[in-house]
């Protein structure tokens, strides 16, 4: 029987900013753990939804239009599916991201930085 | 656009303990939020997995041959399709649950208190 996930250990685990790492999964969705600082890059996911959950700090969702949201420790937002945003995090940031299997990183615009769905990594 | 969902706002809106409530949903699954005291029943979910996560207190997860694990704050757990699970929280616990769609309350299980899909709650 697999332990608990302790969200707090994980995350000592990795430094790297924008790498998703999964941590656990169920009904061919992924629990990701993420830390990020800075801006990312504009990107959407055409056919997924996306869970943030902010674990520490502070993330702003740019989306097409001008607008925004906040998102502050202990608070959560659902992208769906085809909605074009942009995260930035000015200081570190770390999130817990709920995406299907097959999501990849950054939908479907190419970037530096990108990670294919395969190169995913279990931490 | 929606706004954030903070989970501790959440959780002033509600008392009663063993009530999961929704507060979003992606990809067919929803992400809801319950208060635990004292014991549940034994049951499974046939076909899906189910996350505990602990925003407050701590969980027991029995399972069949005197198996356990505790979740304490900031941990989380995957209980797959099929295992049978009884939640004991001797302390208020606070968690986010996230399950497909269909889910019922006490899986196969018909308890009092269980609670049908239709008749689940958004807050």
């Amino acid at each position: 029987m697999k332990l608990p996930v302790n969200l707090a250990d994980k995350f000592k685990l990795f430094d790297e900013y924008w790498t998703p790492k999964i941590v656990g999964e169920l009904n061919d969705q992924y629990i990701k753990l993420a830390k990020l600082k800075g801006e990312f890059v504009w990107h959407s996911h055409d056919h997924e939804d996306e869970l943030f959950y902010i674990v520490k700090g502070q993330l702003k969702l740019k989306f097409r239009g001008n607008k925004e949201v906040i998102l502050k420790e202990g608070e959560m937002h659902i992208v769906p599916a085809g909605v074009e945003h942009f995260p930035v995090a000015e200081q570190e940031c770390w999130v817990m991201l709920m995406e299907p299997k097959s999501t990849l990183h950054t939908g479907s615009t190419k970037a530096e930085g990108s990670v294919a769905v395969d190169d995913q990594e279990w931490i």
